[in-house]
Formats: structure tokens, C-alpha cells, sequence
């Protein structure tokens, strides 16, 4: 058996029962009677309502939409992949050799996973609120920057695709004036389409103003 | 104000927050600086999870993919609004007057969200287990049947909506035989298609047989 106890310690989590943690950490290729795809399930909706609370909280304004947008930028496989990593996942879960010489414990889906069984398997144990707290740890660990700044990325993406797509040109934005002392700079930015000025947005970065501007125009055109 | 006390009573739950029951029982049609989406949202989470849950216990064999299932036929605007009908929700809830002689009162959407939102209500000011307990206790008197079944009974339609679909001819089910003491009859049945014999199953029903060989076909033609 591997050293799970290294495991217990990243996770700050001691397993009462041992075999329950070897069951989070089974792939299915390792073709026992069990592996960790009903864990997952159970971990998969944990780490959902976690998510959308604590965005909930954080949050406390912004409109369903814009939560579950939030929430999906924070709940895949790649953003698990990444806590999985930093807890050197890979390295403990058990899976076939043909799997590991396949680069089974880098594998994003394989990590994800697994870590997606264990909190799982936490809830199980210890209930909701200790997996929580576990999860919150892992999550702003490894995303001390969860802010509304993952969501406004989505913007100006969208809006430039939307445009190129129907009129084959992207929008502009031009800074019209900076202003406010030092620590509480603000800039103010203007959107402009084939010469038009659509919408204009003040916050505390050029990008950031790009962003709520685009936001405008998406909201203009019923495309949000 | 409407007398929520009597929602409260039928819920089995006291809010300490009154205004946090009014929030989770106001549509965006009444015009409110609040509505209940995000706590619809948290709710949404929080069924996800208590229903996830009662499955993997309740189904402690079924693989992850038959438990999605089962969720599915259980977490769904459907079944949410039978259970806020049984609790007359629909007379609770803040809505316009243009909503409420659209029969708002009785929408599927606006009942299922508003039963969502006093979910997660009950979740920001009680906690999961508080939530989940209240949750599963009204589940489980609108459907008092939640097993195996709702989700065998698709096998059948789905193989069925298949070959018509592919070769124009519905599965034949023929019983084999009956066998074993009363209290433990079981059945046999195969599954015929074009006159040949594709599968074959034991179970206490023939209905269920047929519905497990149904599976079994489905399986074997990749389309679980």
C-alpha cells in the first residue's frame, strides 16, 4: 500500500476508515470490485453546493447568472486538476500499468476525479460542513484570486466573437481619461464599433472598464 | 402579508428570519430589489447534493451512471413543482398580478424555483443537514416509490424508440418460465427481435426481466 498518510496530512484529514480513502483513490482500471465513480458523484454535487455558497456569500450581490457562470469557471476538471496536482494526487491513486504508462497520473480526467471521490468520501464520513471546509481550503489555496475579474474575462471574448462573426470586425476600446488619487485610481472606457461609441464603463483598471463595457453591449444586444 | 405561518407548518420549519422565507418566495415578476434566483441557485445545489446522497445510499450497488440517472428523474422542474404543489406554494408567492392571471400560481417553473429557493434558505439558516432533512422528508411523500424502477422503466422505451428507429421493429418479450416459492417467485423472460433471441433475464416481475434484458441490449449496442 502507499503512504496515504502523506495524503491525510496534505489534505489535513485524518480517515477514520482507511478503506474508505483507498476507494476514493481506486481507478477503474485497477479492475477491482470497486473503484471511485460513485465517490465521485457524491464529491462532484459536494463541491457544487460548496462552490455556489461560498460564490453566494463572496458574491452577495451579483445576479444567479453571474454566480453560475462564477461557478463554472471554478468547478472542472482543469481547476480540480490543479488542486489535485498540488497535493500529488497522481502519485496515490491506484491504477492499471497500462494507465500509468498511458501518463494515467497526469491525466486531468483521472485527477480530477479522484480528488472530486475523496471530498466525497469526506462528506460521507465527517458531513457536509468538515468537507466544506477542506474543499475551501484546497480552493483558495490554489485560487487566491477568485473574483469577479474570472467571470468578466468571459466578456470581452464573447463580445469580440460575437462581432467578428456578424459583422467581421471587433470592437475598440479607447481610455477617454484616468482619474482620482493614486490608491484609488479610476479610468473611464469607451466601446466603439465601426466608428459608433456603444457604451462607456468606469472601474479601477483600463481592463476592467473594458470589461464592463463589453458586459453593456452584450446586454444591448440580448446576447447574456 | 400572506400567512406564511402556515407554509412554515406544513415545511416543519420555523425561519428565524422572516424576511429571508419572503425573499425565497418572491418572483422577479413582483418587481422587488430582491428576488429568489440566487437562492434558487443555492437551493439548486442543495438538492442536488441530498438527493445525490439519498441515492448512494439507498442504491448502494448501482454504478455512477445509473445513480446520474435516477437523479435526473428526480431532480427536475417536474417533480420539484409536485412537491411545491403539495405544500399550495403557489398561494405563497409574491408575484405581479399580470404573472398571477397568466397562471403563475400554477407554473411548473415558478413553483420548482421557489421550492428551490426555501431549500437553500433553509440552508444559508439552518445548514445542510437541517435542509436535507426537511428536503428528504418532502421527497419522500411525493414519491413514495423512488427505486430501481423509474429508472428501469426507460430501458424499455429507449431500446424500443431504438430498433424502431433503426430497423422498423419493436423487441418482443416472451416469459421462459416462473419458478420458486410464492413469497420468492421469479421470472425469465427473453428478449426476441427479427425472431432471434438477444437476451435473457431472472427477476421478481416480468415486468422487471423484461425491462433488465431491455438493459442488457442496450448495453451490448452501446447505448446506455
Amino acid at each position: 500500500m502507499k503512504n496515504i498518510e502523506k495524503l491525510e496530512k496534505k489534505l489535513a484529514y485524518k480517515f477514520k476508515d482507511k478503506k474508505l480513502l483507498i476507494h476514493a483513490l481506486t481507478h477503474k482500471s485497477f479492475k477491482k470490485p470497486y473503484n471511485n465513480e460513485r465517490l465521485e458523484f457524491l464529491g462532484d454535487a459536494v463541491l457544487d453546493l460548496v462552490v455556489g455558497e461560498y460564490l453566494f456569500h463572496k458574491f452577495a450581490k451579483d445576479a444567479e447568472g453571474d454566480l453560475s457562470k462564477l461557478r463554472a469557471a471554478l468547478v472542472n476538471e482543469k481547476s480540480f486538476a490543479k488542486i489535485a496536482k498540488s497535493l500529488n494526487l497522481g502519485d496515490f491513486i491506484f491504477m492499471s500499468i497500462a494507465e500509468q504508462n498511458n501518463g494515467g497520473k497526469q491525466k486531468s480526467s483521472i485527477l480530477s476525479d479522484a480528488l472530486e471521490a475523496i471530498i466525497g468520501a469526506i462528506h460521507l464520513e465527517g458531513g457536509f460542513e468538515l468537507a466544506k471546509n477542506i474543499a475551501l481550503k484546497l480552493i483558495e489555496k490554489n485560487f487566491p484570486k477568485i473574483d469577479a475579474k474570472i467571470l468578466i474575462k468571459d466578456y470581452k471574448t464573447k463580445l469580440q466573437e460575437l462581432t467578428q462573426g456578424r459583422i467581421g470586425q471587433i470592437p475598440q476600446y479607447e481610455t477617454l481619461r484616468a482619474f482620482g488619487p493614486d490608491h484609488l485610481k479610476r479610468f473611464e472606457v469607451a466601446l466603439i464599433l465601426q466608428g459608433q461609441e456603444l457604451a462607456r464603463a468606469i472601474a479601477r483598471s483600463k481592463k476592467e472598464a473594458q470589461q464592463m463595457a463589453a458586459k453593456i453591449v452584450l446586454d444591448q444586444l440580448g446576447a447574456l
